[in-house]
């Protein structure tokens, strides 16, 4: 069986930085298969790439799952998690905490301390390629998790914290939790939370944020509303999103990431 | 022999969208070899997609080539059509059309109707993840298109207007085909259809735009003009495109895909 | 053992032109691994991809590397440069030449000039797809140097010009050699050179833009400043960088690629 390694950085790709992790993992592995989750994350932000992570990796094979991305401000211990069928490797930032939730929770955490399997001399910016990438590929070839470093206690390992969504008699509470690409604005809220409030695709929600709201349909994609219109919908995660049909949602709306809002069954 | 899947979408590379449908193919089928054709396609331009992939085609390998691109209003039937060496599998809308052609038509279709090939639950909003991705890599495999669902009559294929020139004495009309990106635009007129003409590299051309027209230079590559001047050259496909070099060319003449374009000889 | 094949281009991924070039590779060595160094270098930047190449090349495995990019004006002849375990395709412009130098020096060259090992026919604007691809792919496959075409004398291979440093009693000049795409300006001055005027992580610099300059503090990382403030640090190729945590330092400070620059200690 072929090992999979996959990658999620805030690297960029207009550089060669990506490929410099893939060299170093296909120098140590040639055999390694890479996935490439997304590089594209906004460059420190953590919370985004772990949403990236948490959604994709039901999606991804067994494997190890390198998630190098940093707060703006330094750096912390670099970590390896099992979870499920998987290793997740990253600063221990909280970057990995609803992937490896969203796999069963950690079974068992190392520090990476070994500095033998790092690649020298290590650059204090750039852990993806002289930390993270020769540590995946020596696990992808059979090194035991026992030779990293030393054991991390399981309720010492950062998490980020999690999404909150309360659901109320006549409305549910909740948060946005990510802003993709498209400007499509997910909440922390699923299609279950709404549908214990007796809305389901083809009614009306309307959405508090804050002192405004705005009335908007529920429908099954974003694709029922005329282009420039506001919709919600449940998404590929099964999560409610917000979009605009061929439009930005997250601006239109004005809702960054963490911000506070509220859905109830229209009168 | 390896199997080969490629992957066309207008997922865009901020998200793990794109990462979903490679792990999804690689549980499936771990021996199948990748290649991303394009996901930057503007989102639900079915005619771009179509360009991409039909230009493309004559340059990958035999395989499995999926094109998950629809346009906004709303999603086709799945198919998939045997085309040359070629297995298509997109939604039934054109996207596939031209690549079906360039491949030597179509000589089978199916739709794809059998739910026990797809990853389920199906989000209505990522045909690419749970039914394009798993029904291409168990192909891969050797599942055979038969067991994808109904056929479908050839001619109840939906097909894109194909591309129009018409070759008069002393002119050539035609339409901006596709607008790359680097702002090239590219005509649905041949090199071989200005040959007719007369039209060769070295001499020059009058483009009409409806009522304007401009006066521009035939040459080998767009880079035999100086930077900021507009050139047609024979492009890559074989197709006669106006360029600026180090510029914009569609920005410039304001040439969007599908308009009217008429050359001829200068006089 | 798999071989590899890289490639560099400035196609960019709006288009099928790197899925092309890799179909090409698939199509005539189905076994061969291919690394995407990068796609988005600035169309006709041989500088920047020269130092992209430079840069990664000590992480990529020993293999045949493709760097496809013409400067606007024109192309010039195809080659291949033996150095140390890699062979380096690409056009006779300068742009493989720091990264062979990286490598220990050329040690054998050849020109491009067999066409039955082309792709047919050639488009006179996609050589990364009918020449360098194609051949790769054979060499890849074990055809023999000789074969590729008359051998080239070392000392006709085009170099860009080496960036430059001087150490001075009291100062170090050297000059921009990249702007990465987050705006973090390389020099071409490395952290020995600056300790050689005793400057080391902790310490503050002036840096002299022509009749300019500004205090910057030296540091271990970019992070080690508040958002929005300047700061010097050893970037992971080992070279001093310029940089605004989480900003764009070459707009900040006006600086191009190229552009003369002096350091030295703070009185």
């Amino acid at each position: 069986m072929t090992s999979v390694i996959t990658l999620l950085t805030d690297y960029g790709l207009a550089d060669g930085y990506v490929a410099a992790c893939h060299g170093v993992i296909v120098g140590i592995s040639p055999e390694t298969r890479i996935i490439d989750v997304c590089h594209l994350v906004p460059a420190g932000d953590v919370r985004r790439a772990a949403a990236i992570l948490a959604q994709t990796i039901p999606h991804l094979p067994p494997g190890i799952h390198i998630a190098a991305v940093n707060p703006v401000g330094g750096s912390r211990r670099a970590v390896a998690v099992e979870a499920g069928e998987h290793v997740f490797l990253g600063p221990d930032n909280g970057v990995l905490s609803w992937a490896v939730g969203a796999s069963g929770g950690a079974r068992a955490a190392r520090e990476l301390a070994n500095e033998e399997l790092f690649r020298k001399p290590v650059s204090p910016t750039f852990h993806g390629r002289d930390v993270f990438a020769p540590v995946a590929a020596r696990l992808a070839r059979g090194q035991a998790m026992a030779d990293l470093g030393p054991e991390v206690p399981l309720d010492r390992l950062v998490s980020l914290p999690a999404p909150t969504s309360l659901v109320h008699e006549d409305a549910v509470e909740g948060e946005v939790l990510s802003v993709d690409g498209h400007g499509n604005t997910q909440l922390s809220i699923s299609a279950g939370d709404l549908a214990t409030l007796g809305v389901h695709p083809g009614s009306t929600l309307v959405v508090w944020l804050g002192r405004r709201h705005v009335s908007v349909p529920f429908r099954e994609t974003f694709a029922a509303v005329p282009p420039g219109e506001l919709v919600a919908f449940t998404d590929s995660a099964g999560l409610v999103a917000l979009a605009v049909n061929s439009g930005d949602a997250s601006q239109r709306l004005a809702l960054p990431p963490g911000a506070h809002v509220r859905l109830s069954p229209a009168p």
